[in-house]
């Protein structure tokens, strides 16, 4: 298995990973586990889609954006590792959803960044994942999403 | 200690673990410690007391809701690993209660959830917790449950 | 390094840990790590700038809560392990900003608790980071924090 590789069949470009904005670090490693940072779709510096999905967004957009996050990650992840090969599995997802009060499909919103990560990484990729809505999130980004995974 | 046992002594019926309808798995196991996804309070396939707390539903309503996402993660948890009795203690739930802005009782109703494991685990049962409030939850859930648990 | 000597150059005095009101503990060790309950900033049995940040409250004073969130929990830390210089190192905090649909600088108030760990700590106070909006804390709390932390 080469993740690199199953990337660039996807047709997806892995940024540099860029260090936060603010004091912190974009992943934390314990033992075996990486504890990453809350991802925002942040993408040549700009927020894809800001705003609230269901308000100022759709739900498909609410779902690039998701891809978007999973795509920072992955380059935080890289750049925390080497080689996106040393991933054991994904554990945890947690996903933040900028929602209007009365859209109540979280769940497919984040979907999409759950089916990125099986596209790419297979069973392992598969997670455990909570997904809900909130009033507002930092730069008025549609979607944060923060994760657990296991390397080796 | 026969956890079953005990469930059954207090008149709870542990439903079928079902597959999750989306791209994720419910349980994630690393090393001795289980990531549960986050559990909402699906009862035969429809949610209880759908709506915000403080607003469509009451406290009371939230809390039958927090215990019945307790029931389910009990439900989730023996899908993975076969029999309660392995628990070795629930080490942290994060608990999301959908409410009406000016509601500031999550707490009390996350409450109900703490108190239900430790009536059925007892200090096994007694764990760290976060408790909020958001805007909207998936599939208009009332509350949203997820936990770390650690197992033998 | 002292860091009870440390934070006390800072002139800060940590509040003896309190248990919480609810059926929960402050913090649950498995292995190395210390998952510490979700902390609010209570002072004195009061809540530091109650409300939203963007509304009732400003920015600044949602940092200074985030600051009262971070005092409250090495009080927890430390009535758990008992010394705070077992602290490995931060891995990961969580944190909710009760805010103002519209406000969109929650990682502002957030980097107050983060600068605070680091001023005390110094680089193993540096940790990977969540920060979301929600429209409603416990007890009208501005900011809840909660953490993992690894310890020998």
């Amino acid at each position: 298995m080469n993740i690199e590789k199953r990337i660039e069949e996807l047709g997806i470009t892995l940024p540099l990973s860029s260090p936060p904005k603010a004091m912190y670090i974009p992943v934390c490693r314990t033992g075996n586990l990486l504890f990453v940072a809350g991802q925002i779709p942040s993408v040549n510096g700009e927020i894809l889609h800001p705003g609230h999905v269901g308000e100022e967004i759709t739900l498909e957009e609410g779902q690039e954006a998701a891809r978007a996050c999973i795509i920072n990650m992955l380059s935080a992840i890289r750049g925390e590792i080497g080689d996106l090969d040393k991933v054991v599995r994904f554990v945890k997802l947690q996903a933040f959803v900028s929602s209007k009060t009365g859209f109540t499909q979280q769940h497919i919103v984040v979907n999409a960044a759950s089916q990125l990560l099986y596209d790419i990484f297979g069973e392992p990729g598969r997670h455990a994942r909570t997904a809900v809505g909130v009033n507002q999130l930092p730069m008025d980004a549609p979607v944060e999403i923060e994760a657990i995974v296991e390397v080796r």
